[in-house]
């Protein structure tokens, strides 16, 4: 047997296509979504997130601001910068970009964005909101997992998923996820103190793996038909390759690939959802602001 | 081998006089903790639960203030009324009783409370900060399980632990503090869709009991040395006693007391627990006011 691959660039091209009629529809109600988008600094990979974001806002219908801040920008200075984006009624979301420079407080930042614009759902009253299981946003790298089951065509209701690693970004927040009503798995969230990992995952109908370990999931981990959705993204040494590395996930895709029922692969499976699910917490945004 | 039988009377007075050596000290440094409690009409059970909890505060040394509202009071009255108490700086930890009347909406009046004053931590905001694993407020029945396993003489790092229940009263909060890096238990949250759920029991280490289904938890349910741990009250009939009901756990504890480690009784378990965790919320509360 070899596992059904479930492309996360196929999904995330119907989502985006799905928003975009949605969008179509939304201006014709006079709501135009928009994303505010705060970079600070010169990180290459930030700049090409931003990038990313900015293209898909585009394709969208969304309409894309940016604030392009220098290394040295202040605490004052960012927050002030935000607080413009919070009392703005036309920005429906705001996204600072990770990492800031080491003298912005991460914390203090992603705080001062209000509740109803904090697309990325990293703003605690968001996080017990999914705790709680009321659904406003929804995290885009645990919500891009969720959307990748459902619509490889598995369920969740009544299977047994490990979760491997226990990160505030991806872990936790699925793991809270995954076991309400509307979901109902039985979650068992696995980290570096867990005893029988082997055998626990073995056992599971759905293991994602999101420790950031290169293939750190072998195959003699995962029983026939499983299902395995693969969060990781390692760089790893590639000798004889033009770039000299490549990029794996958490997964030894090969080896797991025979036992699976199904797998994403890395690169083009859980990265390109991200975006996507960023992009429909822009549209719920905005959608909230024609309730008030 | 009979259960070693940890006592929630015996724990919580414990943290009591723990606490009132502490209220000692802090009055000493100018600060008395003080505990505001809202009871809105004559539910019988709430007038003993706030009675209990004012007695609690005497016996600490804790200011304990008292607010009675009539039945019909309304949704804006009570929102005055918890103004008032946000607003007043002498006041460290604000409780509102429920259940409030059908009228009144339960959740707007919680998240009217300030984070800072929710002792209860029932606030999204004090919850996402469970899960992200920052404590500030624990919420008081989950961290009451969690005392009496540490002062059972029980650890939990490396433990396999089974929830028996996903209210976001206790399930919920229990699991997101048990699998934090001080913790650091293998949790799985099992409910009515979990499949296999006996040999799942069968094989933790650590039983939590939160249904609220009367004896749940068998004997062949648990294997020999398990530590299990009942949170549940239920009222169930007696025929031949003077009440004509008596209360019992979520576990069968005759039949589970032969085969755990240890065990919690109902009533003087978890029940007494609560609002000694109240008090230590409220503690804490104080202590914040000190540091701004």
């Amino acid at each position: 047997m070899s596992a059904k691959v479930i492309s996360g660039n196929e999904v995330s091209q119907q989502l985006k296509d799905e928003m975009k009629e949605e969008v179509v529809q939304l201006k014709a109600q006079g709501l135009e979504p928009s994303l505010a988008v705060i970079l600070v600094g010169d990180d290459p990979a930030s700049k090409v997130y931003v990038l990313n974001k900015k293209k898909a806002c585009e394709y969208i219908g969304i309409r894309s601001l940016e604030t392009k801040l220098p290394a040295d920008t202040t605490t004052e200075q960012l927050l002030e910068v935000i607080d413009g984006y919070n009392k703005d009624k036309s920005v429906h979301g705001i996204l600072c970009q990770l990492p800031l420079p080491k003298h912005i407080p991460e914390t203090k930042i992603l705080r001062s964005i209000l509740p109803e614009k904090d697309v990325d759902c990293f703003h605690p009253f968001n996080v017990g909101l999914i705790s709680i299981g009321e659904v406003r946003f929804l995290p885009c790298t645990p919500a891009g997992v969720i959307e990748l089951i459902k619509r490889g065509g598995f369920q969740t209701a009544g299977q047994d998923v490990i979760i491997l690693g226990r990160s505030n970004i991806v872990g936790r927040p699925l793991s809270n996820m995954l076991d309400q009503r509307d979901m109902n798995a039985t979650v068992t969230m696995c980290h570096t103190k867990t005893k029988n990992l082997k055998q626990r995952c073995l056992e599971a109908d759905i293991i994602i793996a999101a420790i950031g370990v290169p293939e750190f999931l072998k195959g003699d981990m995962v029983k026939e038909g499983a299902v395995v959705i693969d969060v990781g993204i390692n760089r790893v040494d590639a000798p004889g390759t033009e770039k000299g590395w490549k990029l794996v996930g958490d997964v030894e895709y090969d080896a797991v690939k025979e036992k699976a029922a199904a797998i994403t692969p890395v690169p083009g499976g859980v990265g390109p959802m991200t975006i996507a699910m960023l992009m429909k917490n822009t549209l719920t945004a905005a959608k909230e602001t024609m309730k008030a």
